[in-house]
């Protein structure tokens, strides 16, 4: 194998790799890079358990400059091999294989000579079942995992919560996630749906493919193997293993009536928020209370040790019976973020019930729940 | 005491007397900062062990937009009383000390009651000598402290050699820092100074008190007190603790007679540094060799498990013995940094015996050495 190409090109498409590519891995080959090289261009593989990202470089790309003077395979470690590249003098670099599975990396006057590793023991990636069942802009996943990621559970004692589960059903994709005290359910219609789908995705994994993406305008397709999804843009696969086990029915959770309504402009909400769980942070329970009435609504946050905070909150509209709730900020922050800055609509059943949160435009279905803490 | 205040001009001293307040203090109140309001204006103090910061804002200031309701003191818990400002939504604060040293802190809807602590129990600093010894601009003062900080020991075997090494006669200052493997030596010529000195300040004192300087085009003066140092600028005292004992006689270090010289640009040779490093990072010994034979000055890094790597330098010159000399590239790195991008000359004696770097620019009185790693 033997190559020269555009440093910074070749840069772009380590990067994408590398965050499937972790140095904690038992099996030594995945510390290491897949560096394949054909006459039409250059694939890049990285794996882990869980996910394994492969680009693909064209050998017509004008900026990758690639002058390719024999094919060939090898796996290298990533971790110095990005290192390296990165600092080289020139804006081209060689690579070549040369005996024992040594590798020549020259640019300018700087010559490495770095350890490889045989290319054939490298894992196989699964084989793709090339019926794409859904077709969506990069944009509209993106915004969908964010949208819903932050809500999944960090915690391994119920696995299935540390995914989002994703069903497609009746031209709708829907994405919910929750750690059981708060959830996050958001619907987009797509008019080309084919075959239904019903899965669970490492949240991790979600958050891994979101910064994968190079170019938020194009599509990405997304197949379902076995126990597998694949995403699949114009130059790279995005691998990742699904969660086994049955997602519990959250659309029995979410209520439908309310004794209370109160809409805030998402920003003004947070800034007061924020203010309010200073202190909140520093109690032994990270709660704030909400108190609604008389028109009014007031925020409170203490620490025994530090003091108190209050502040009346400016709202848009409000509505229904008076109210004091308790609640943990940092999940009304993360919910308020989610939303980005819009109206939002908060309604309410009782201090012990949970509560949900909504876009005033109802054209986004986009829901909200979050546990109140009960105070006494 | 009572007083409104603008937001960003009362952050921008707290986060001056900041530097000064740990949160790990064995005493209570030093992780407080102490508030003084006088008709004059504010008053803040921050102390730890090492170092002690006062600020004083004027209420002639306009950008501060102070009124000033009553006079008087208080002390409050540093860390959260910087982010409550920092937090709030108006563009100014209202303080108010009210009864058992509470303290109500409001701004547009927003209300703080936060405990404090009485003022009167807050240590005294030290009593200014009002005797300047020196007077030099703070730009002068904060290239000093970066041409030599940086090559102060981290142990603690050796306290003395944790500071810099100040010395003032004959109209030069000498700063001179070294942790037994490297040195850096830097004097310059002062028109105006008084009374000679020579002290040693802790590396991390000067490390925070560049940092504290807010305009570098103003002077900054220099009082020396039995064991303390005071730097004071038009708004700001910086008080150090000196480090006690006898500093070793760096100037016998120095050698003057060499078998080879080279001349080099900074910026690339620097860059070659780091990729020679890259190699010699993962090594057990962090050694890079450099060798000087045919008017070739070539560098090798390596590393058994994973490479190694060879460049030919770009030099500007090159005179004398041909030689090959091992050394650490981090010191070089350091060195190389603290000259910024100008052409300096390598001077060798031996590959055992330390090697000195100074500008070619025969008017910057600067050196520095570092000592090879004896490689067989």
């Amino acid at each position: 194998m033997k190559i020269t190409i555009n440093r910074n090109s070749f840069l772009n498409e380590l990067a994408t790799v590398q965050r499937a590519i972790s140095s904690k891995t038992t099996i030594p080959i995945l510390t290491g890079v897949k560096i394949n090289l054909t006459d039409e261009g250059l694939t890049l593989t990285g794996s882990n358990a869980d996910i394994s990202i492969e680009t693909f470089l064209s050998v017509k790309d004008e900026k990758a400059q690639m002058l390719i003077e024999e094919t060939g395979a090898i796996v290298l470690q990533a971790r110095f091999f990005n290192e390296i590249i990165r600092k080289l003098p020139e804006p081209t670099v060689t690579l070549e294989v040369m005996d024992n599975n040594q590798v020549a990396i020259t640019s300018g006057a700087a010559e490495f000579i770095v350890n490889g590793l045989d290319a054939e023991n490298y894992p196989h990636l699964p084989v793709v079942d090339e019926k794409k069942q859904l077709e969506i802009p990069v944009r509209v996943l993106t915004k969908l995992i964010n949208e819903t990621g932050f809500a999944i559970s960090s915690q391994e004692s119920r696995p299935i919560l540390t995914g989002v589960h994703f069903v497609l059903e009746n031209q709708t994709l829907k994405a919910v996630a929750t750690d059981s005290h708060r959830l996050s359910q958001r619907v987009i219609n797509l008019e080309n749906s084919n075959n239904d789908f019903d899965i669970v995705v490492p949240g991790k994994s979600l958050q891994e493919l979101s910064k994968s993406f190079q170019d938020e305008e194009e599509m990405v397709s997304i197949s379902i193997m076995e126990n597998q999804v694949l995403f699949k843009t114009s130059n790279m696969y995005f691998y990742s293993r699904l969660l086994e086990g049955k997602y519990p029915d959250t659309n029995r959770l979410i209520p439908t009536e309310f004794t209370s309504e109160i809409t805030f402009n998402v920003a003004k909400l947070s800034a007061a928020i924020d203010r309010a769980s200073l202190l909140s942070h520093e109690g032994r329970n990270n709660i704030v209370k909400l108190s609604l009435a008389d028109n009014k609504a007031i925020i409170f946050g203490n620490s025994p040790e530090i003091g108190n905070v209050q502040e009346e909150l400016t709202y848009e509209s409000i509505t229904g019976e008076p109210l004091e709730i308790s609640f943990n900020p940092d999940y009304m922050k993360h919910a308020l973020k989610a939303f980005g800055n819009i109206d939002v609509v908060i309604k309410f059943i009782s201090p012990i019930r949970p509560f949900t949160l909504e876009p005033t435009d109802s054209d986004i279905s986009f829901i909200q729940l979050i546990t109140p803490v009960r105070t006494n």
